[in-house]
């Protein structure tokens, strides 16, 4: 996919090769999360306080992170979301010249706020190494948590090419229903449960081949670094609905621009 | 290994232990890497240009990255090395209470340039997948070289802990090669040739297992994201002998703090 060359974006076998490859990204991330303790403090500015914020460290690590980014424009890219839209500075390099390939409003589609809660909150304790409390590691497993929420921010919200892609193909099918605004008529077009099956299924696999030493994999001490009834259970309950819930949020508004132009 | 516990830190299984899950984080690593072009306009800051910064893009963000946690005293933990060690802030957060494990000067053996002229100039050529320029990507590209660098230099600075360790355990013959600074005779007690063997195996079996996604190990369509002879080769050429260059510089200094003590 080059996002100069919307042709290639909105390429629907171009896209699954990238969600693919994302798989990989975000089992690497999970799999080095997967070191440390829950930490709950990490979340929680309460527990755990920064002087001169209010924010909870992984707030914090998250924000200053973004902020050098923007500078270097990450956030200008199409398939790059931030969690602090309204925190971040102006990039201070020129900008890279992308087609638009989605709706004027597409940056308005972010679902990060609950992305992050539902990380927080529920993803961390299924994959982290327990409840002790281990200070010395809070540092080390907010920046995991970042490359996590950074990984699974990128694959949820490239639900907006995948709706454009499907708007793009069945145009009118798709004017109708989102003239009547019907959710479950969007949901039902934009399902496919086989595909969902496979993705699944690819995720147990490569859970279990990422998650453990080869050289270990004969022998007694074997164990894997991440579940892969959890590995999938991520996907099955968070990833996939959210994916949608994107691609739906997406395509609720897309007459908006039809009528624009 | 838990730095507050000397006996643990010192105990050379639970280093070996350390350093062989540090292998999957440097592939898992290197694979990201091997997804962006080799981008040689990153490392050189006469080619792209940080309006007011004379560093280039990869220095800028390597800095702005270690300013940050260096808040939430990440370079306080005697396995974290800064890049920039001059250019960084004290912590506003309270110390973590770490016992003493390596002599006084331990901060003093960092050889974080050398890793990082190693690694753009050496094994990005390697690794990357090519020599387009795609500007957009620069940013993404940069990120994925910090991670690599810091997994590199956390498990080359290790040799400061298996240097120690094997002090410790043999402190009469490295005291007499220190003292007549035998360099050649340190290097003979500190190399263990069945054991390099054993991690340059594990590492190609590593970097084939997860540098393949396994749904696709059995079709035509496979292919490896990262060398496994290329994986090899950046262990055997820079990363076990850097390691041995931090035990070296390390223990050829070791007396001085015996004389203190």
């Amino acid at each position: 996919m080059d996002f100069k060359k919307p042709e290639t974006v909105l390429d629907l076998n171009h896209i699954r090769v990238a969600l693919i490859r994302m798989e990989d990204t975000i089992l690497f991330d999970l799999i080095e999360r997967a070191q440390f303790y829950t930490s709950p403090a990490i979340y929680d500015a309460s527990q755990l306080t920064i002087p001169g914020s209010n924010k909870s460290l992984l707030d914090f690590l998250l924000l200053e992170s973004e902020k050098t980014h923007a500078l270097v424009r990450r956030y200008q890219a199409p398939d790059e979301i931030p969690f602090f839209p309204d925190e971040i500075p102006e990039p201070i390099l020129p900008p890279n010249e992308y087609s638009r390939v989605l709706a004027s409003y597409e940056s308005e589609v972010n679902i990060n706020s609950l992305i992050k809660e539902v990380y927080t909150k529920e993803i961390v304790p299924l994959v982290s190494a327990g409840d002790v409390e281990q200070a010395e590691n809070y540092g080390s497993t907010a920046i995991c948590d970042i490359e996590v929420l950074q990984a699974l921010s990128r694959r949820i919200h490239f639900g907006k090419f995948v709706a454009e892609a499907k708007y793009q193909s069945e145009k009118a099918r798709f004017r109708a229903l989102i003239e009547a605004q019907d959710s479950e008529g969007i949901d039902a077009a934009i399902t496919n449960a086989a595909v969902e099956a496979k993705v699944l299924e690819r995720l147990e696999a490569k859970a279990e081949t990422y998650g453990v030493d080869p050289t270990l994999r004969w022998s007694q001490k074997s164990q894997g670094k991440i579940d892969k009834k959890i590995a999938r259970q991520i996907y099955e309950q968070w990833v996939i609905p959210l994916t949608k819930k994107v691609e739906m949020d997406y395509l609720l508004r897309r007459l908006e621009d039809e009528k624009e132009a």
